[in-house]
């Protein structure tokens, strides 16, 4: 169980970085106890079972990777609670001993008290040279298509170079996001930002592109985790609507490299 | 009593700005938790009674102000544990019914386990308005002077725009410091910093640029609050040095506006 403050609902959106205009009245109400509202991407890091897919004693260790994260918001999230999560192992995919397996992991969130299901999470983890068991093939969902015209939409949001360092006290410790010799032990330049950051990130450009900051709007999101991100670049996020969905992709501007792809929201009126 | 965590005394120092820069390893011990320290400045918000004298209750109201404050440090603050903090009223000055009243009140902070005595705090409160009472009009302290030649040794440190949000996470959630309606109310064009924030930031200038990032070299602080700072502005701290002890000032720099007067430091070797 998870005991959720009003300090743990403003700590996580200001590690997304919210609060950058902080006279802007309408991102104030996410860093600001006064009519708080929580992000409905906040819903990653409830009840969250501490990445135990990257302690040594899973035999997953620093080869797996976050590949893909939907999440879908039943309720809007409150500020505060007691917060319980039911995981549940999905389906884990062999793609081979060159490749490795692809595991996904289902969490849906109740409110304690209310018994209210207030989100379902599902998480896939690619677990590089852990293929070839022998285990199934399939299904393989399709990744959501992005359109191939230019965006309607496009948000800039900047990367504080110290997002990680606040945004990984909302609960994921991962030392690759904070220890540059333990990022490079583990294949990369410098400390990566966390990939729920990131989408974190999107959902903020969402919020405020197509949803006026009103989270009760945002209703549910799908990505992929294509490229590492790192604190201090610029997160565009791209758009295109067609009614209730939006689908979206991000990438580290300066670099012009796609971060996050095949993004699909959906979005009330 | 506080119960101290590790998540705490990260907080507060990424509420000051460290991290910054985070491939600076020096830096990082203050905010990430591998062999984590505490800042020295971090003793403002342990077992702080909470800002009682800005409650309604106590009378002093929106009129009063933080006037100065002394910080020492007896033994290295620990990064978690249970604190306890003695609180005591120093003094009452009554500067006549024109001025006000200043305040001072002391507070010892214990480690509970240890019984270790880890610091003492002063801090002068000027209470606009509630002067005139016929109280004792005496002793005042001079405030440190400060060298009129150019300064040896300066520090630029940005404010970021949100700077102020994060920093209350550590206990002030005056809303001076983030409701753009009530800074207006009370007197300010918008929220200000938390002039304990801008002494902590002082702290960090001092830090680096004297104590190589080692928090026990720095033993003993004071300064006079003398202006607002707002969040988004850089901070300059100007520094002389003679022996073990700097006397220091800090400018909002591109106002040029003197904030926290009248500072001196006592370092070790």
């Amino acid at each position: 169980m998870q005991h959720l403050t009003v300090r743990d609902t403003m700590l996580y959106a200001l590690g997304l970085g919210l609060g950058a205009d902080p006279l802007d009245e309408k991102q104030l109400r996410f860093v600001y106890e006064k009519d708080l509202q929580a992000l409905p991407t906040m819903a990653v890091v409830l009840a969250a079972p501490h990445a135990w897919l990257k302690k040594s004693g899973t035999g997953f260790g620093t080869k797996s990777v976050h590949g893909e994260q939907t999440l879908e918001i039943h309720k809007p999230l409150p500020v505060e609670g007691e917060l319980v999560g039911v995981p549940k192992l999905a389906s884990v995919v062999d793609k081979g001993a060159d490749k490795g397996a692809v595991i996904a992991t289902e969490r849906k969130v109740y409110d304690r008290k209310t018994g209210d299901h207030l989100c379902t999470l599902v998480q896939t983890t690619f677990a590089r040279g852990d293929g070839g068991f022998g285990g199934p093939t399939g299904p393989v969902r399709a990744p959501h298509a992005i359109p191939e015209t230019p965006a309607q939409l496009v948000c800039d949001l900047p990367i504080a170079p110290q997002a990680a360092l606040i945004y990984r006290l909302s609960g994921d410790y991962n030392p690759l996001h904070a220890d540059p010799q333990h990022a490079k032990d583990v294949g990369f330049p410098k400390p990566i930002l966390h990939g729920l950051c990131t989408l974190g990130m999107a959902g903020h450009a969402l919020l405020r592109t197509c949803c006026d900051y009103d989270p009760k709007r945002l209703t549910r999101m799908e990505v992929r985790f294509s490229a590492p991100v790192y604190p201090g670049e610029t997160l565009r996020t791209e758009m295109w609507r067609n009614g209730n969905v939006i689908s979206f992709r991000c990438l580290a501007a300066e670099r012009e490299k796609v971060v996050l792809s095949n993004g699909r929201a959906e979005i009330s009126a």
